[in-house]
């Protein structure tokens, strides 16, 4: 991979941005640097938009039916080049391979959905509201959208968002993380090269803070779907509402995982493992709290301990790696300073990833899978998002016990449980608050038919993230109420 | 009517208000003080989310055909006591009868509606959505949620939200308009009285400024709806930004009707006249501004001058009255200025209602039936919600043109043609940025089970009023992916 | 009770049937008479379809708002009158009164679905479709539908049907079960006094087997529902595809239920015995085979045996009792025979209700809690619907064999396990093919805003009973397409 | 193109029918012989269904979104090789090349949706249908279905069912019109070679009348869609009838065209030419009666008369033909009796098809563009489908008669008219009663997302083709209800 800098891709031209501030793009498997990013100014955000607007009219008024077939060839595009993508989102992020792939996937999967816009987007209708009255109502969009999305999922979160919304007739800014926009470029060159929407349908902008701001406040922008952690979510909430715009904010999560007395351990184990330490944690359905109902506490611990020990740590380009590193230095100090203080305040450090060596890769931000016993809510670790690869595991003497202390934790993105027991499993979906449940599986990411996104502190806004939901956020439903007679 | 003191409605008990500030009440027929309403304050608001908030649990467990049977009832209730709340609203708002029952037959329809709640509040389900992974969504209710609800249609505007999100399992919070609180202590005291929600589930508590702040910044309300001003509207939007609060505003609105040369005047003319001076013009659906496409201009101002003319203006509760007085002596007052500033800028007053007088009412807030011919863009009365008995004439050249004033215009609420040219009305209602539109209707308003909203700066959210579609807002939608095999 | 002679409701008109054919009602506690049921003509049938066709284009053109309301006065009325409608269904049918009660209840909210008909039947709409072409789909009413409806459950049945089809704009022609046709007459009594349909809206037509023919052959009726035996589901199915109608045919059932090894004795008991022996066996959902999974084969039944034993059997008229006879001495012959049979093949008869006396009522066609143990596929009691009080139980290894014997029989109505685990209930759900299932619960006995309906032998036709989707079958979806540009 | 013996694709093995009866394909340009077709036996029918039956389980318990990717699949490879398929059906079928080319577009249409199926197949939840009771409607595919299919559109029909069958988890066997099956046999070849449905899942069976009796007769057949001529249609729908399967069948139409006083001339006679004379007119959309309201009845057949001389009439595979022959010479001498009997019941010949000679293909079987002027209800081609060329033109006074004339006829399929008028059109759409509608479209073919299919003798059953609604035809709705607590 070549030094490149990123560039802005507007009005269907790829520009380098002007900007006076650049930032290095590491490797982070190696620390090297590997490209440079541009911190797009508000100016290059208005270009983008103003390229949007101007594609605004034109698109709006091409056929739902001929817009889905962008996507129908974005799904081929996107699948004959599956493993380049792949390979440039594994360097980019330091995913091992796998995960990027899974992502990718995922991408796909929101393009497929998309394909069926036409069904999606139909509004309803009645005869005779009233006498000779008829009622119609009709989804339109609304203009232009932007999302801003975060680096741990540099493939997949772009599209949870914007062919929706390019469907349904918007057109659209995306603003990919700063940290790893090397994916997008990627995927952005593919789409200019052979899917070919018209100009300023969809641009790109990297950037950072500014852009930001400058997406917030633009008056052009209809709408802002965001997702990264909650005190960013929370900002950009605050910022939308001031400018009057639609909003979705997908904040950050502290998932826990109940496991019942009487879960299958061979077939639990595995799936936690998978869902604590995939994408070295930095997941916002990364389950991080183990919580062990009654007398499984023990066996499970050694089970999960036994497991994670065998965790390969390494670079994620290569095929035999199961975890790959963290996105920066900052971070790995960041994740680093949560686990001192999980020592610090009396939790049982069982399994100690901080001086995990990479052998080839001493510059890589590797940190190794770590477990602690004994942890309480309250503890800092119990409570707050760490987004490594940290588990905690605490014990609790019944399922009420385990319910209520994901209640009174202020995140609600998702949670699970493993059991073999159909009532243990109603009685967790009925009365936990997260919006995405799993029973029995690890990491409960709702298909892109369903809607993403959760409760409390964890999600601002009322629509979700994809799924047939989402049309709903993208689109101003028009009531026409007709008398002819 | 006695002179009473508005009383609070919590926790299934009427309370008197120890706040300090009181505001009168009055009868905007006659100017007299019919009561008194208190300021509550946040304390007070703090009181009833604490009685929702108590009442939450057991009422979400309620199942929903359950919850339904209350609103069955309560539209038995509503049925039977129709002319006794009819009879309130037309002294405490000043409105006609007609005015009177047409607003409390929307509240009974949205009742109606609500009643269907188990098959509305379905969500989704599909099997294998990996080998031998389901997923189920569905919708929870979230907790407490209030709405702060406008003058000028005290029986329905509560309606819109309260009971959607009640027969959804949430509890509620009403803040009625202080300027005419009598029609839902009645409306409530019949609820209180008949119906029997549990304690706690629905709330109403009585206030201004303080109390909508109390709301807006309560951490246990979820969700908050408003309707008012697009000013106001912009300030709760942005509070409830701030802290992450889902919300809805329905602001205010500029509507335009459009009359094409091909218009039937015979149909058109009263439809106009009943669309701009219904309610004395203090609807957010009022029809403001004719926009006439040529040479049916002249007809059309002969038309409308000769029927403004025959309007009966005086107290609601008369029977064969046809308009009544405005909602307070300054609000009486900001209309007038806006007809002296229509004269100042150059519109040629046709029809001045400024010295009205009807007798033996000489302390009521009446303003006559007022035409502007002669408006053009950019003028204040052109530009800006009067919400008075104002009624502005444009001249345009073509239907093009007045589709390019109305996508101008700030506003984005509602909009009508008049036409017989299936080509013009799909024209207009494909193009025009409003959310309502009404082909020879002149009041687009949505029938219950359509959305309720506009766009552009009539509305700040994304999900609408009533309808199915604010189902949305009321629930969160829980996914569950289940791994049993 | 008097002893009347049923009449036929046409037109608005309560009208003698001048067949001179007449059935005895008789009262199945006692044996004795209570009313005469004439065997209306085709010709009668044909009035009644003449006054249904003349009722409908201003029934079909009234806006579905007000065809809805007549379905609240309705519940209003059926909730007054609740229990003076139970009194005649419990002699009529001889039912217990809460049987009576839970039917009556069950009508009732399929009034309270159609209340929705508004929302339900909206059709969909699309802009653009092509380039400036529009497309919308509307349901419309077909005309007129009839319904044939069954003795066993006369009071819920037709309101399967003809609520949804009347709201939906169609009229219709019901005809209940010539064995106990009172609860139709004192409920259209009511109707015609206290709802007011319009003349010929919704008629009843008293008779037998030529009213059927009647009714399948006519063609002005636009499709038939029918609720029975197989043996006649099959022939009014073959006769309406003759006839080129729309049709729905509910026919018989052979329900098992799975009893898991892991199973609730202590809920599963009492939910079996009620499902046994409710309605005296005579429903189509009744649990008329359970499969006891291994070991729980002994225990299960001998509390089935104990809690049989001890239902008390009598007049249903009583309030404590818990079983009443079955509806006619024929069809009490009949589920004797079905005893004797087991017996000759070698089932373990350990309850015998043959013999069973009820004091003070020896007339009445009471049959005793009955008990086979020991039953196997192939046996006539284990293959066919017995429709009567008689429980069979077979022993078998796993639940892979026990979703094997629900496989192999013809029928394909319900089918229900018992257990406390998640997979087993996922495993039989998933594979059994019936259509309604229950976990943990006797009589799956869908809501009425779901689909009601079996598959297999159980069920002819694509379109279930009620729910949202029986609209579908009372409507034409009509697709308009539009150019106006 | 070879002279080649269709084959069967049975269990994706190309087979060849061992039946003795052969039919000759014929080329409908020239006369000339391009294949044989052989009439299967029931036994060769049976073969098919055991290999879907086979393939059913598997197939069934594939999850939806992987069985959906055969159709993205499916999609890129009709695309692929596009022109290579319009060529076999343009020889095939005698269709111009632009015909053929259309009806492969719809084809790929019906793709395009099925591709959603995940969304488009989901059922219903709702939690606490009583307390703790939980309910879920899934649907499940039934089985084996099949397809019967006409001439016509050799290419489209069989991709209104299979497909949609298909993504549900069914299994299918198509049984093409034996006058062109050469266009599904390419189709499958590519079927076979590059997409790769698991064996069995999809088969074709060519044949004729037997081939139709052993699918309407076979007991493993779930469902039967049929699509041809209202005599078959009601053949076929009574045969499932007898058997008790699911049945949708579409039959013949006579589509009435209204053309208003207002109408726009200009574009309303191509739009007509077009409806008329495509296909030859051999489609149950064609527009074969003209009705002219008042006086614009003259210029509009002068226009129509003048547009339809024009028509160049051709071999279909020449690019520059407007029109091809019909099918067969039995059916160009079914049309010639039509228009002699038109003749002798006195309409008046203003175009006369009947010589109509083509140079260098005097074997085909041409028929030129034929109208009738004076035509009246009554006269045989005012009442009965021609299925060919052959345009009627009535005059009547009224919108009102216009219509009459639409409900007296027994077909119900489609109707248009052509007004500027949205009144007149409102009121037409409202009560003629057929079920596609078009306004100012010709031809009123509702999109794959929208159902197809009439009312009235043109179908039967309840369910049409096509669109979200044809997925309930495909699938049996399961209703689960849980209690766990």
């Amino acid at each position: 991979m070549d030094l490149k800098t990123v560039r802005n891709y507007i009005n269907d031209e790829w520009v380098e941005s002007k900007s006076r501030e650049m930032l290095d793009i590491t490797d982070p498997a190696t620390g090297g640097v590997i490209g440079r990013v541009p911190l797009s100014t508000a100016g290059e955000v208005g270009e983008a938009v103003d390229a949007a607007q101007e594609a605004y009219w034109d698109w709006r008024t091409t056929p739902p039916v001929t817009r889905a077939r962008y996507f129908y060839k974005l799904k081929e595009v996107l699948e004959d080049k599956f493993e380049d993508i792949v390979k440039v989102t594994s360097i980019d992020a330091g995913k091992t391979l796998d995960e990027s792939r899974a992502e990718l996937r995922r991408a796909i999967e929101m393009v497929e959905v998309v394909c069926g816009i036409p069904s999606l987007m139909m509004g309803d209708s009645l005869e005779d509201v009233a006498n000779n009255i008829d009622c119609v109502s009709t989804r339109q969009p609304l203009g232009v959208f932007a999302a801003i999305t975060p680096y741990n999922f540099p493939t997949m979160v772009p599209f949870w968002f914007w062919p929706f919304a390019v469907a349904c007739g918007n057109t659209f800014v995306v603003k990919p993380s700063e940290q790893d926009p090397l994916t997008q470029e990627i995927i952005f060159e593919l789409i200019a090269d052979e899917v070919g929407f018209p100009p300023g349908v969809v641009n790109v902008v990297n950037g950072g803070k500014d852009a930001v701001s400058a997406i917030t406040g633009h008056p052009d922008i209809k709408g802002v779907s965001f997702v990264g952690s909650s005190n960013v979510a929370r900002i950009v909430y605050k910022a939308c509402g001031e400018t009057g715009k639609r909003v979705q904010c997908l904040g950050g999560a502290k998932n826990f995982v109940v496991v019942m007395p009487d879960a299958n351990l061979e077939a639990t184990v595995p799936a936690l493992v998978h869902a604590a330490y995939g994408c070295a944690g930095q997941r916002c359905l990364a389950a991080s709290e183990v919580i062990a109902v009654g007398d499984i506490h023990k066996p499970l611990r050694d089970a999960l301990l036994a497991a994670a020990k065998k965790i390969r740590v390494g670079p994620g380009t290569e095929e035999n790696i199961q975890m790959g590193p963290v996105i920066s230095p900052e971070h790995k100090q960041r994740v680093l300073s949560y686990i001192d203080k999980g020592v610090e305040e009396g939790a049982d450090l069982i399994l100690d990833g901080r001086g995990v060596k990479v052998e080839g890769h001493e510059g890589g931000y590797f940190i190794g899978p770590t477990i602690f016993d004994g942890v309480t809510p309250g503890m800092t670790i119990a409570d707050e998002e760490i987004f490594g690869p940290v588990l905690g595991i605490m014990k609790v003497g019944s399922l009420d016990d385990a319910i209520d202390v994901i209640q009174k934790n202020n995140y609600g993105n998702a949670t699970c449980i493993f059991t073999t027991s159909g009532a243990s499993a109603r009685e967790f979906t009925y009365k936990a608050e997260c919006s995405m449940m799993g029973i029995n599986i690890g990491i409960a990411a709702p298909m892109a038919f369903f809607p993403f996104g959760g409760t409390k502190g964890s999600f601002f806004g009322d629509i979700k993230a994809h799924g047939r939901e989402v049309i709903d956020f993208f689109t101003d439903k028009k009531v026409i109420i007709t008398r002819w007679i």
